[in-house]
């Protein structure tokens, strides 16, 4: 059974790295994965992977989870192949979606997660989920062969779901934002996901993890929560 | 002579619609051009090109110079032929610059500007003046045939510059975002215009317009300031 769990962010509020996150973690790995392999390929722009993987392996090991990253790995194929579980971490969703293209572990990953080994994203970890990237909040600084993603679930996700904008500042809001991405693709449903919150999949349903609720943005404007907590089926989004 | 306008913003603090801008959009077009071809495509999702072109309309009427939206007219490439100015308008810069390229203009305003047609963007609009959207701050609502666009000048500007991050959220600030693109892009060069500023390209020089500074992002995190009211060889960045 398919087993993802989608997180909004690292960090909620002032809390450290992943640290709201032990719950959500365990929701996804325990009895199911001793070992985590990392894939950094979101961030190593401004500090190294090596330095991503020094933020990251603490908290995993403090759960008693081990975590190795896949840039230590001659063959990035191999070490998907060979995982128990993987994490995707955060950064800029465009630079990670061009890499896994790069190391040719889209399709890899997919089939995977699909056969039921555990996968965890935070933010653009949560965004290569969906059907495309075309969701996320980031600055594409590089241009990926397509931004088609994984594709494991059947709606997009807005990470870092925040409501209105900077006092002051003229830019959209991520509402409007949202409304303009549903305006132009009618056919196509978001889900926005504040920092701190999480979906969890497990097989063709989905459970709202963490403090605040989940938004479901649908046609004409209306907004929906989903209740924290509350579990509804992929079909129904 | 090159003739064209890269405007922050359609808004200024609470200022109305382009109300900031008349010495600036004087600046570009008094003497050079009576008509002027509106390209809504960066809008149209939320609103109507109908609705987007009678917002734009009467701030150009009032300062002398007529406005017609490229939507009424059947053959796009035709209307951009004749054209004595275009301008181009805020929204998204993905849907802007996907319907540009099925529109055909491209190429063909590239030429028209190199040849001295006068040109103003605004947000979007001055995304697509650059090499590539790559440094635009909008959500990729739709994936266009590639992210290459204008060229009409050899550096990336991001538009609706602002310092920071709103309080409790741990999305990146835009420094972070820009010290990311000139991470992963070390050869390329990015100025960010706050709202309400512009930069008027003559030729090879820009001039920087409005209350505020231009700040030149360079290799390292530096970032410089580039006077209000003072003109600067587009290769020297």
């Amino acid at each position: 059974m398919k087993q993802i769990l989608m997180m909004s962010s690292s960090r909620k509020g002032n809390l450290g790295y992943l640290e709201h996150a032990d719950d959500q973690l365990h929701a996804l790995l325990k009895g199911r994965a001793k070992r985590v392999l990392f894939v950094p390929y979101a961030g190593g722009i401004t500090f190294s992977y090596d330095e991503y993987e020094s933020r990251v392996k603490p908290v995993f090991e403090r759960l008693g989870y081990e975590l190795e990253s896949i840039h230590h790995h001659k063959d990035p194929r191999a070490a998907v192949e060979q995982a128990e579980a993987v994490a995707v971490g955060g950064g800029n969703t465009f630079a990670l979606l061009d890499r896994m293209y790069n190391a040719g572990i889209v399709g890899l990953i997919r089939e995977r997660v699909n056969a039921g080994m555990p996968y965890v994203g935070w933010s653009a970890g949560s965004n290569v989920v969906c059907p495309t990237i075309r969701t996320t909040n980031d600055m594409p600084i590089v241009e990926p062969p397509t931004l088609k993603a994984l594709n494991l679930i059947p709606f997009q996700v807005n990470p870092h779901f925040i409501s209105g904008k900077p006092a002051g500042h003229n830019g959209e809001s991520r509402e409007e934002r949202l409304a303009e991405y549903l305006g132009i693709n009618p056919d196509e449903r978001v889900v926005g996901i504040p920092e701190g919150t999480a979906l969890h999949v497990q097989g063709e349903n989905a459970t709202v993890l963490g403090e605040f609720d989940a938004l479901y943005f649908k046609q004409g404007g209306a907004i929906d929560k989903i209740a924290t907590g509350s579990t509804f089926s992929l079909a129904s989004i």
